[in-house]
This record gives C-alpha cells, structure tokens and sequence, in this order.
C-alpha cells in the first residue's frame, strides 16, 4: 500500500483538512491518492466506489464529516449545527445499503450533540478526534474479527471470499479477509478463491491485488464457477463481509453472496458472514426491509468502462446487493467472541 | 441473421467446398461471415469458439468432415478410409466436452462404412448428403424441443436463460431459447433474462443479440445477480441447454449452470435442461464421466480480450462447464415426447 496512508487505506491527511483515499477505481493498473476536500469531491468518491467496502464508507463519512466541519465558516452555534445537519443528510444520501454509512454519520453528529456547550473551534477538533477515535477502533474490531476467524481456520485450508472485503474495504485488515492475514501472521498457509465480483470486479482486481501484494496464494475465478469448486470439494469455507445485517440475521452483502451461500448450503461448506457490530441494524427486522441499492446498466453493458459488448437494444438489471437469509449463515464474526444471534 | 446463410447459423457454401460460419466472437459488434475450406481453419474456429454450443459444434464437425473428406486426392479406397479416421480423429480432438461433436463425426464416419464398397467420390458425395440431412434434422430436432418445452410456458411469462442455446447455439431454433421462439410465434409474450456468462459473454452478447433481433423483451444480468430475481419472485422457469448428458442424467452444460439450478431448487422454480437426443452419453456413467474442458486464464484476467484487470501475479481457474446433478432438474426436455430419463 501507498507510504503516504502509513498503512491505512484512508486517513486524515494535511492536518486534518483532507480525506486521503486511494482511488480503488483504478487499482491494480494504478496507485493513486486522492485528497478530498470538499463535500462534492467526498460524496462523488463514495458514490463512485472510489472508495468501498461498508467499514471504509463508514470511516470515510466520518473523515468526511470532520472535513468538512471544520470549514463551516459560520460563527452562530445554532447555524452551525444546522450545517452540521445538513452534512449528515448530505453524506447520507452517498450510497443506501451499507448500515456503517449512517452509523458513522449517526455516531459523529452526536459527538457534536454531546459537547453542544463548547466552542464551535473545539467542536471542530472533538469531530476530528471523534473521526480518528472510528479509525483506531476499526483497526482494532476488524483484528478481533480476524482472530476470531483465523479460530475457524486450519493450516492448508482453502477458502473462497466473494467481492473485496479485505484491507481496502476497511482501514487496515478488512473483516472476510482478516482471518486470512491473522493466520497469515501466525505462519499458516491459506490458499484463498475470489470471486471476480461482476460487474465491478472488486474481486479480481482488490481482493486479488491485496493478496498477492502479502504473498498469499491467490486464484481468481469468474463468480459463476464457485459452485463447481464446492462441488469438487476444494473450499473448506466461504468467507464474506457484510452491508447490513438485519435484526433477524439476514445480511446484505454484494450481489452474488446469495448463490454462494445456497452452494454452500447445498454441499455442506461453512458460509461464514464476517462484520462488525456497527454493521448491524436493529431497525431492520429483516432483510426484506434492507434498501438494496440499483445501479446504472452500463457497468454491466460496456465491461467495466470498456468497449460495449451487448446490443444496443438489450435491457439490464444490475442491483448491488443481494440478501442471505439468515438460515443459510453458519456464523456471523464480529469483534464480539461472545456475540450471537 | 446474414442472408447468405439462409436463416441458417452455419452451412455448406461454395457447392458444398466450404463450412461457413458466422463468427461469433464478433457478435453482437460485427456481423461477419467466413468460409472455411481447410480442417485447420475449421479445427480453429470450433477451438476459438467461433462457432460454439453444442448442436452446432456437432453440425459444424460434420459439414468440416464432409468439405474436407471432399478434398481427399488419394485414389486408393484403403488410403481413403484411413485419412477418414484422421479426420475424425482431428475434428474429435477440437473440445472435449461437447457430446454432439463425437456423435456428428461417429455418424458421418458410419455413414462412409455402410457404404464402404461404392465409388470414392460416390462416398464423398454421400458425406455431404449425411451432413446435410444432419443439418436439416437439426432444424426439425430443435422445432420438436420448442414446441415441448413451449407447453410449460405461460403467456406473460418471465424465463431464465444461461449462455447462449438459442439459435446461433444450433442451425435455426436452438435448444434453450426453442420454446421462446415458438412460444412467440403463437404470440405469446415472454420475458427474457439472459446472463451474460463469464467469461466470454455468450449470454450478454450472443442471446441479447439473437433475442433482441425477434424482438424479445431481453434483460441482460451478471450471473451472479439470478439468484436474487429467483428470491423477488420473478422467474417462472429456467431454461438451458446441455453440452453432455450422463446415462443417469446429470448434466454438463457452460460453467454456471450448476449454481443456477442449486438456487432454483432452493426456490423452487422449474429447471429444464433442453437437448437432442445425440447429447445423451451411455459411456457417461453419470456426471463424473464427463471431461469438463479447462481454458486459459487470460479469458478471466483480460475481460474478453481487452486490457487485463487483475494483478500480474494472481492465478486463475477457467473451467468451461461444470455438471449439474440431475436431482435438482425438473425434466430433460428433447425432440422426442415420451423420453424419460
């Protein structure tokens, strides 16, 4: 990963007067960092999928908001948190599905709530503190996500993991993927599947990208041959993030969780759904009240921004997400070992 | 379709000298034709998969082996007959998963024997005779599929289709799309979502193509998004095709089928496999018989040819089709009524 995020995947940069990201839209070909300042220029690289991956978004609205904060220029307090409102509905309009974005943003405007009698000057601090407080914790939650699956993980295992739910989904070891690197860290080897991940091949190109550049074995498959592996008796577990997990346990995560997680099912692998506790949505009683987000046709039409490769005439549906009913989750990691549903 | 052909996906051309094709790894872009005349063009353009699905690879070999047996400047009969068996030993070895292929080269090498003791260029002749009424039976075999695979429709009805078995997959109706088409023609409206069927896309551009050409309401998906249609409800039926049917009944038919009917089960909508006769296999005990064909992984890591997407140093895994258990189909549908597997 590129020195200038020490490690992290997004950060504050120029003294807290920017969110730094690395533009996931071009990775593996190119590294880029983006500084964002602005609430256009943030709202447009969540939106975009510039920067992904529910952890991430949430610690990238929380940033976001401290940024941005920090530029209100009006002195009133009460016209300040009027802009603060405003802030939150804004960067909560970035995407519908993930639970971590509203979280984030929920989490920040109450810090400001709780400290409404300081200065507007140390408000804007509190925020920025408040937003590195959500970057320390998600560092420290996505550890004990991965120690708690690396628990579930023998030497020589093979997994599959579908979208990327890896480093660059959260600040620094990701949740589906943090077992591997922790039983990477523990000297384990741990072959891993991924899922190219239509349309926007979050799988072949950061899931594999992240792997490969810590040296663990990677092999990329296209989303519709993980089940002939299942059936072939390769995967010992399936591991993937989550969006936003409802109070029934159904989870939303990127479109194609589902089918692996009937696969898995079907032949007996354990199909584990790794997440924080900030993932899930006690005001969801199920997954029929997830938002699942709908997306443009044209990821699917032109190929990730190549050449058009169906005619011109053709329809598409191209939803994001999907929902996996909880009946079908042989666990649900958290940071919490004690946690259940 | 190009009016050279006739309506017809593949044919003999130049007084019966040349197998032309349409070349469909343009598709849907360009509309090009080619005329193939030596059993090296014709091995490549069923290796490269300029022509493909399972009939017509079958078609296509028996055409291949009627214009090139045509080309045999040997006099002697002995001679004659051994460079048949070189034939068919050359077009066998194209792909190995499609039954049709070995089916189509067994008869027309059949064909040469029973009429062993007639005049050479009588048997060449005759070879083109049996490939033509190969191609003619195709028509009628793929009409008798519609027309029973037509009878479980309903008018209004959505269907799910996986690559392409409609009829670029076979000489005029296909197998998969044949009970579309007939549907249609009784003016039935059906609904119509395609896969686009990594890796090469034969759904998003072969069936939008052909679909959308008869004016059928097409929808174009990632296979990955099919289970979350089949969750909403929206999928009456899915219809595919097969490449090799075991004598027990499972099914290899494009990598992705497998997982379609697991979710189908899970939901409970019809799974029809559509197939000629000539696709079943006794030496296939069942499904684990079947050589599932690997590919290169440059189809995954390149996005049908175009600049590659993935790290330098992932690997991949590119099987071509996978088998689905014939427990989870809900009728083989071929020419004949009565058949029961």
């Amino acid at each position: 990963m590129n020195p200038p995020l020490n490690g992290r995947t997004l950060d504050f940069d120029r003294d807290g007067n920017c969110l730094a990201i690395i533009d996931q839209t071009l990775l593996p070909n190119e590294e880029k960092i983006l500084r964002l300042e602005t609430k256009e220029e943030i709202f447009e690289a969540i939106r975009s999928l510039r920067v992904r991956g529910a952890p991430a978004i949430g610690v990238a609205a929380a940033i976001g908001f401290a940024v941005t904060a920090g530029g209100i220029k009006n002195n009133d307090k009460r016209a300040f948190f009027n802009e603060l409102d405003s802030l939150k509905e804004y960067f909560a309009a970035c995407r519908p599905t993930a639970r971590n974005l509203f979280w984030a943003l929920e989490r920040m405007r109450g810090a400001a709530e709780n400290n409404k009698n300081a200065e507007i000057e140390d408000i804007k601090q509190l925020l920025k503190d408040e937003a590195e407080k959500i970057i320390i914790e998600d560092i420290e939650i996505c550890r004990k996500i991965g120690e708690n699956g690396a628990a579930l993980l023998n030497d020589g295992d093979t997994i599959l993991t579908h979208c990327n739910a890896g480093r660059l989904a959260a600040v620094e070891y990701g949740t589906a993927l943090a077992p591997v690197y922790i039983a990477a860290e523990r000297g384990m080897k741990i072959k891993v599947y991924a899922d190219e991940t239509r349309p926007l091949l979050q799988g072949a190109r950061l899931t594999a990208y992240e792997l490969c550049e810590k040296g663990i074995d990677t092999t990329v498959i296209c989303d519709n041959m993980a089940a002939s592996l299942m059936a072939k008796g390769t995967i010992n577990a399936i591991f993937v993030g989550a969006d936003r997990i409802a109070a029934n346990g159904d989870a939303a995560n990127k479109i194609g969780t589902l089918p692996l997680a009937i696969a898995a099912k079907y032949f007996g692998v354990p199909f584990y759904v790794c997440a924080p506790l900030s993932t899930f949505d006690k005001n969801c009683l199920s997954g029929a009240d997830i938002i699942i987000e709908e997306r443009s046709g044209d990821e699917i039409s032109t190929l990730h921004y190549k050449e058009r490769k169906t005619p011109e005439n053709a329809k598409y549906y191209n939803p994001a997400f999907d929902v996996t009913p909880r009946g079908l989750i042989t666990a649900i990691i958290t940071e919490d070992i004690g946690f259940r549903i």
